[in-house]
C-alpha cells in the first residue's frame, strides 16, 4: 500500500553499502494488507496492516535474537542491499533481499509489525525505518524520564519525528537547526526551544553550555539543508555539540559519516562523565512500543505523497532536498490512498 | 598517616590544570585520624580514620549536590591546585585547595568518607582517587550484572585497581596492554584473559572483536609503559578499540589527553549502538560504596612506601614509571606504619 523513502534508499541505489545487483529493489519502510500468511508465520492474519522496516531478518538463534535485539544479530538481514540471511533455506538463500518499492513483498512474519488501529498507515511507513532510528535511542537513553531534556540536531526526514516522539515520551525538546529557516516547523512539531546554528557553532552554543541530557544528532555534516545525504565529508563539529550535554549526557549520532569525523576533545567528555556514540534502528519489540506510543499521542510524520508510478521524480525530488519531511509512495493498485 | 602519589600531583605542580601559586601542596589520596571536629561537621568523630579524594568541596545547594554527585557541581573545587570553593566563606574564601603532602590536612566533613574496619589504611589510600576514577564507570555502567564482560586498558595505577574491582564486581576481566609485560600481574590481578598489544593494534584485536560490554580506558596514548604521565599525544587508536566493543557497549576513558584524540570512525559506533565517553572521579556515596565493596572482598592495591620526607624522590621516581603499581607517603609521625 505505501512505502516511505528514506536516504539508505539512494543510497543503497548508489552502491553505499556495497554493490548493487541488477534488478535491486529498494523500499525499507513498507506498510501493506497482509494477502498470504505462510504455515509458520505467527501473530499475523490475512488482512492485517503490516508495516517492515530496514530489517526483515535475522537467525533466530544468538543471543541478541534471544533477547529481542535482533538488530544487534550478527547474521541480521537489512531489507534492501544484502543479501538474505540464513534463515531462508532453499532456494532463497544467498539471494538479495528486496525493498518495497513494488507492488508485493514477501518475507517472515517476526519482522512484520501490526500497525495499531488509529494510526494511518501512509503516516505510520515513515516511522518503520527513520522513525524507529531516533526513537531507539530516546527509548534506549530514558527521554521524558531520566534524559527530560532532549536536543534533536537537523530537522529533517528523521529529525523532524524525532522531536514529535521525544516530546510524547514526556521530554523538552530544544531543536538545532542551521539558520531561522525551520524555527517555525521544530516549534509546530513540539520542540519548546530552537538553536540556530551558524558557521561558528562555538558562538552559536555559547549561552546553551550543559542544558541538554540527550543529543539525537540526526546529520553527519554541518549544514543539514542536505541532511539526508549521506556521503559527506568528515565536518560536523562534535565538540561543540559535546558542550551543550550535561553531566551523564549522551551524543547519540544516527547519520552516518562516510569518512572519521573530526578529531574528538576528550577532556570534556571526562568532566561530565558524557558519551558520544550511535545508535542504528531497533527491534521488532522497539517498533511496537513506539507504533503504540504514536497511536496514542496522534504521532503522525509530516509526508508528501507520491503516486509509486513516480518513484523515479521522487528520487529526483529527494536528491534536490525537497521532502519535508518525508516522501511516502504509494500503491493505488493495492489500497494504497493518495 | 597517608597519601597516595596520583599523575595529577605531578600534572598540577607542573602546571596542567593552570597556573601554581607558591607553596602549593599537591597530594589528593588522604588518608588519617580525625583529630578535631568542627560544630557543623557531619557523621565524624574524633579517632575516625578517614580519607579524602581528589575532591573536597561543592556547593551543597545545586542540583548535583542535592541529588549526590557532587563530582558535577559548577562550583566544586579539586583538592589540589582549584581555588576553594564558595562553601568556604569569610577569611578562606577563594585561597588555593592544599593537599596531603602534608602532616594535618582540614577540610569539609562531607568529602572525609570512612575508612571501613578491616580495610587497611594504606592500601585504602589509592582508592581515594585513582579507585573511584575506576570504580564509578564500572559501576555507573553495570560492570559484573550487565557489562559481564569489561576490559581494563593498561596496566598501572589506576588499570591495577581496575582489574580487582570489576573482579569484586563480579565482572570477567581482559586485561589489555603493551606487550607481555604486565601479563603475569594482570592474571594475579584477577583478570582472566589478556590481549597484548603492539604497534599494529587491529591485527592485535583481530580475534577479540565484539567481545566487551565495558571498556575503561586508563591510558591516552598508545604505550601504557608511561600511562601515567598525562601530558601526551593524541595517538591512541580508539577506533580500534572501539571494535572490541560488543554491541551497547562502551569505551570510557579516564586518563586525560591534552590534544583532540583521533578522529573517529562513527559506523561502528551506530552498527553496535556502542557509545564512548569520559568519566571523573565520583562521588563520596560512591566512594563509600567501592570501600564497602574492597573492605568486602579485600581488595587491596598494590602499593610501595615512602616516607613523606622523601616526597621529592618518590616524585622522581613516579616519573620514571617505578611504581608497581602505587606509591603511598607514610607520615610516620601521626601513625602511619611504613
Amino acid at each position: 500500500m505505501y512505502c516511505g523513502l528514506c536516504a539508505s534508499d539512494p543510497g543503497a541505489l548508489a552502491g553505499q553499502f556495497g554493490d548493487v545487483s541488477p534488478g535491486a529493489v529498494a523500499g525499507h519502510e513498507i506498510v501493506g494488507e497482509v494477502i498470504r500468511v505462510g504455515p509458520k508465520a505467527e501473530g499475523l492474519a490475512v488482512g492485517d496492516i503490516v508495516g517492515i522496516g530496514a530489517q526483515c531478518d535475522s537467525c533466530r538463534e544468538c543471543e541478541w535474537c534471544k533477547d529481542h535485539e535482533e538488530q544487534f544479530c550478527p547474521e541480521m538481514t537489512f531489507s534492501i542491499s544484502t543479501p538474505l540471511g540464513p534463515y531462508r533455506r532453499g532456494a532463497a538463500a544467498g539471494r538479495q533481499a528486496q525493498g518495497g518499492f513494488a507492488k508485493f513483498w514477501r518475507g517472515p512474519s517476526r519482522f512484520a509489525i501490526k500497525v495499531p488501529e488509529g494510526l494511518d498507515p501512509a503516516a505510520a511507513a515513515p516511522l518503520f525505518c527513520g522513525g524507529i532510528t531516533v526513537f531507539s535511542p530516546l527509548n534506549y537513553n530514558g527521554a521524558g524520564t531520566r534524559a527530560k531534556r532532549v536536543g534533536v540536531v537537523g530537522i529533517g526526514g528523521l529529525g523532524h519525528m524525532a522531536i514529535m516522539l521525544a516530546k510524547a515520551m514526556g521530554a523538552e525538546v530544544t531543536a538545532i537547526s542551521r539558520g531561522e529557516a525551520k524555527k517555525a516547523d521544530a516549534l509546530k512539531l513540539g520542540a519548546t526551544k530552537y538553536i540556530a546554528t551558524s558557521s561558528d557553532p562555538e558562538k552559536d552554543f555559547a549561552d546553551h553550555k550543559r542544558t541538554l541530557d540527550l543529543i539525537i544528532c540526526t546529520i553527519s555534516k554541518p549544514d543539514d539543508a542536505t541532511a539526508s545525504l549521506t556521503l559527506d565529508p568528515p565536518s560536523l563539529d562534535v565538540n561543540a555539540y559535546v558542550s551543550l550535554l550535561r553531566p551523564r549526557g549522551k551524543f547519540t549520532m544516527v547519520g552516518f559519516a562516510s569518512q572519521p569525523i573530526m578529531p574528538v576533545f576528550q577532556p570534556q567528555l571526562i568532566h561530565n562523565s558524557a558519551d558520544m556514540g550511535g545508535s542504528q534502528i531497533g527491534s521488532p519489540d522497539e517498533i511496537r512500543q513506539m507504533l503504540d506510543l504514536a497511536a496514542k499521542h496522534n504521532v503522525l510524520p509530516w509526508i508528501q505523497k507520491y503516486n509509486m508510478d513516480d518513484i523515479n521524480q521522487a528520487l529526483v525530488d529527494f536528491k534536490a532536498g525537497k521532502p519535508a519531511y518525508r516522501f511516502v509512495l504509494v500503491n493505488t493498485d493495492n489500497g494504497g490512498k493518495m
